[in-house]
């Protein structure tokens, strides 16, 4: 169903922008884990509006209290719950909303949905409701890193028509939290700043893209058919507010290739029954026939530019009435950076249960795969 | 996990390329519906391979057999079960293949995931997986156009650099299958066959872009956070071999424009409470929040190009070994036009557990969407 | 997993006993229902220790929160959280615990099972953990009485050796509350009672059984094999604390009987297409091949004596090390009457789920069925 | 949903008593298994129907077919298809049934259900439905055996008013089928042939208990809360048909002893940390807090008296009118010998389940209770 995600590390996010806050529970975590719950704050800051002058005036500490799962600094095994008190309600802001559906906001959906809405703005629609996505994947980072050594790193490949050339890749999640737009090239960041000032001036708003490269994924993770790496990075990833594309590899470009340009070689790597193997090329993204290959998991995703403008628009009214009207409140001109960590935590998301998958029928996997004996 | 896929029209598909057969499990068809199984058939015929001379050369008949869940022609609300026996297994072929990975298949990915695996290409893998849930979509289709009126179309619109014009939509799935490679204009469909033709002649292959638009999809399907409407068709689109990305409405496109360009007006459709609204344009692609808003749904999806190829490749053996060499056995050029009724089956599958997922909870949407009072 | 349950209307809890507090996420409650909240805080303060001076000495107000999915008196469609403070930790009783396994208690269990647990008590085993179940089903209730008129009433039927007459059965919850053991009969109150005091006064414990029956279930919910009705009642039943057997209708006893005695007769009820028909015994408990057939249903369910005892007991501690010990703290010598709303909510929960995936896919049934056409 | 039962080790059956035939999906088989077909063969031909001259004269060979998911007898890891051609449908018997709801049957229940059925008797409610279950059961008894030397064994432990003393318990599987009725005890089982003669001569049926011993459980299986091992053996038994009661441990006796009583004393096993320890008495049936302590695990289940005799009844047809009949057909007056296997089956299967979820999330663990290091 619609706020649960995944089948052994499962996640249930909860709570509206309006409400009294967010959160989420976790199970599927290991017991007896030491858990850096500073990191998770961290990725919650990362996330959080008004970070800097760019973003939404919206200030809110986004401080994560641990609900139930954890005893000492140690995980329980138990269902562990995080969650955060909206602080910031200006609800009177949203007052003429009541009767407006605004354009490419949920507000008619939602009411057609459900029959009813809570008049302020997003309710679940709210990219405020990631904040669950974003602690509990910040869980799943560090078991990932310390079983496996993966770790997915996002970036801003582009603002509106500003572009990140393609052959820069971050080597850091620091290096890309340098940059106030967290791309990894000070100079396109710079024309990004630029552009999104001007946006903002302007009242309007901008989409860009986010890409993501993973290191450290072992083989063998994801399974065929409905469950394709691909499949359900997809799904976690198309589920964030205001995504409308992905691609995996090289994705849309690729189509204009030919098999013979298209295909990676292999070649050995390691030697083994079976044998690893790394490609010389990457078109792949990483990912074959489902399953990860051992090389590095590339994405790309569109976000689509905000919908709140501060431009007088036409749409109707709940009575059926076309109105103009001018939205007022808090906007942001362009959620990308803050877009980053969640994309991160999709997914983390993703690669743990997978891994957990098949960790729980191959057990053979795991005892090559896992990074230390340590654990 | 991997085969099964759907809440509560669930369906769980089974089988290799070369083994008996494949088939699919189908839970949650009501009952007492009287099954159109020659349509069943017809979208399996438009599935299989050697349709015409240039597709790959493999030929079954694909005639599908209902092992349980109908009685007189009527289904009894239990899993029906759809079987088709593999009829051309030229195992032999695939003698080589034993040893060698080859280049961008799953050969290695599975060997690695499940320590063990069929040397015959694809297993799971394999396109011919697909069949079952083919069949299970054209058992979602009956339903969903009866009950609410809803058709999906898919069509090719790119094979390699052949594109067709943006604003050329197809009025009908007939419109489509006049065309040998699917594509709804007589001119682009020639362009694309002489394009497959010479591709074909010099043992290559050739990827490209499919487009769906769904028509008829009332508002309120889908669900916030983890099942809006685009996670879960990107998760469906995905899971098809060679699908490599996924766009919803403006997608990648709609990354360049500004708010104010991409927000889609409403306006009034037809008075009720709440009102039906329309959208003078359609960026948002019919989806809103992760919900249908009652406009056409339109989506794009890449295919790369199939691994399989008529040259010399480098690759590694199951030894660890560099190796060249040739494949042999039968060999598909563009998958595209075959991939059309996966297409609209994946899609199918995934607006009928969203539409039943909404009926469970919301009786009264029901009573306001359904298309007849009939049932 | 473990504490998630449900396929629509989907419950997931959490909390410890000693950590801030337990509470439950309930997915598919439908959007804009106005919420009885006071009926869900009663069934809390039915559920809470120290009610009466024959329960356990801890005294907890168990005032709820509503921490999502409620705006203004009506529900939002989206995940609605309860969480309730745990007021009343007196962490050092416990203190000795943490290095004995106490006998008949999950502390081994937990222990092996997670590698790590906390020192006080029960953490998810503790009957605490029911709060979040009982709130969720108290939603249930209210929607199940509503749209079909469904009410379960739970009563104490033995404690210890002394029976409630087979014939007496309750008409209302309000009959079964009037009892402070919650079995509807005076003089069979007054001895079980009776039978507590001696037990607490000897530092004991002892268990009992507990009846349900459930009146207004229409004809058609649950579903064939791994779903049947009995089936998903008895997991609901048997994840309660110490319930450790479980009967549908005839139950053990039936198996004394042969075919031509236990056969349910049945005679005509009302006209329609199928008719609707009634039985003149109901060995079957109301459930025919896994399917409520319209008659009450009954169920019964075995809970052993509390683990916790104030007599000295042998054990083993944590270095392996055979101990004799005598627990302190409190201690609840019977939690029969309190265990009565919690099979109530787990019955309730079973039911709306069936519910509402039979309406899902057999609209014209709900049609047929549904109380009202008001709804 | 209904035909699909576990999470990782997971199962679809399909398939009517009077279609082509009944099978079963298996998902989660670790890939490279050497498969024993015979084994999976010899548990179908133990639940067979026609084994002896006391029960259905029914006669099917039941020999299975591997439609998937098998290579040169080791497991792909992909679905594993098991299906079973129905050979002996003697639909003319049923001619009657079409109109008349048998008492105690699931005639009614389903047409009410579903709105339409298969008039020859069971649909899926018939006894052949398990045929997927028992031939997926003996998948997951292999598996846990090799890895973990986990075996249960059920055995028939009353046939109407003939009981096995308490104290008779099996030492293999081999001793139970020595009896005809699956009883380990050779003038139990005489007893129980004469009484099962007498029924059978007077068109009568019988009902009885079967008991359950699961030996070698490594402690820690079992999740808290839903997943409970009680309460997911329970569903898994009360699934079957027929079954009408279960019991764990001390089940119902259990309500009335104290908890002085009941508790089960623990005393040292092995020493490690945690230390393994054992209990000197197992009231708790090897499940404390829903989770398995490392004793054998014992359960106890009801069968009802089969609803199908030959004697003449009372009921209703289809046009609402009350009829008499006597039915025609086959009739099995004791289903509780070929109930064994089937019962044996539930078990395997929770526990493969529960065995996988537990190895997905504590590598450790299994690192400690893995039966070899060889696998």
């Amino acid at each position: 169903m619609s706020s649960t995600s995944g089948e052994i590390f499962k996640i249930t996010t909860f709570g509206e922008s309006h409400g009294p806050g967010v959160g989420v529970v976790v199970e599927g975590i290991p017991g007896g884990l030491v858990l850096d719950v500073e990191r998770i704050q961290q990725e919650l800051t990362r996330r959080r509006p008004g970070q800097n002058y760019l973003t939404t005036p919206r200030k809110e500490e986004d401080r994560l209290e641990i609900l139930s799962g954890l005893y000492e600094g140690r995980t329980l095994g138990t269902p562990l719950t995080i969650f955060v008190t909206n602080t910031n309600q200006r609800s009177t802001d949203y007052a003429d909303l009541e009767t407006i559906y605004r354009p490419s906001h949920a507000d008619y959906t939602y009411e057609i949905k459900y029959g009813y809405r809570t008049p302020h703005g997003g309710g679940r629609a709210s990219v405020r409701e990631t904040i669950g996505r974003v602690a509990a994947g910040a869980i799943a980072a560090q078991i990932l890193e310390a079983e496996l050594g993966v770790q997915a790193i996002a970036y801003v490949a582009s603002i509106g028509p500003v572009l990140l050339p393609e052959d820069i890749l971050p080597e850091s999640r620091m290096q890309v939290d340098e940059s106030l737009v967290r791309c990894p090239d000070a100079s396109t960041s710079a024309e990004m700043i630029k552009h999104i000032e001007k946006i903002k001036k302007e009242g309007d708003s901008t989409g860009g893209t986010i890409k993501v490269i993973v290191r450290g994924v072992p083989p063998g993770l994801g399974d065929p058919v409905f469950s394709k790496l691909e499949a359900d990075l997809a799904r976690a990833c198309l589920s964030i507010p205001a995504c409308k594309g992905f691609e995996s590899g090289s994705g849309f470009a690729g189509t204009l290739l030919r098999g013979s340009e298209h295909n990676d070689p292999f070649v050995p790597r390691e030697e083994g029954k079976p044998p690893l193997l790394s490609t010389t090329s990457n078109r792949s993204g990483g990912i074959q026939g489902g399953i990860s290959n051992g090389m590095p998991i590339t994405l790309r995703l569109a976000f689509k530019p905000t919908a709140t403008i501060h431009q007088e628009q036409m749409s109707v009214n709940t009575r059926g009435e076309a109105v103009r009207f001018l939205a007022g409140g808090r906007h942001d001109p362009c959620v990308l950076p803050r877009a980053v960590p969640i994309v991160e935590a999709a997914v983390h998301l993703t690669l743990i249960d997978a891994f957990f998958r098949q960790r729980a029928v191959h057990p053979d996997w795991y005892r090559r795969f896992r990074k230390t004996d340590g654990r």
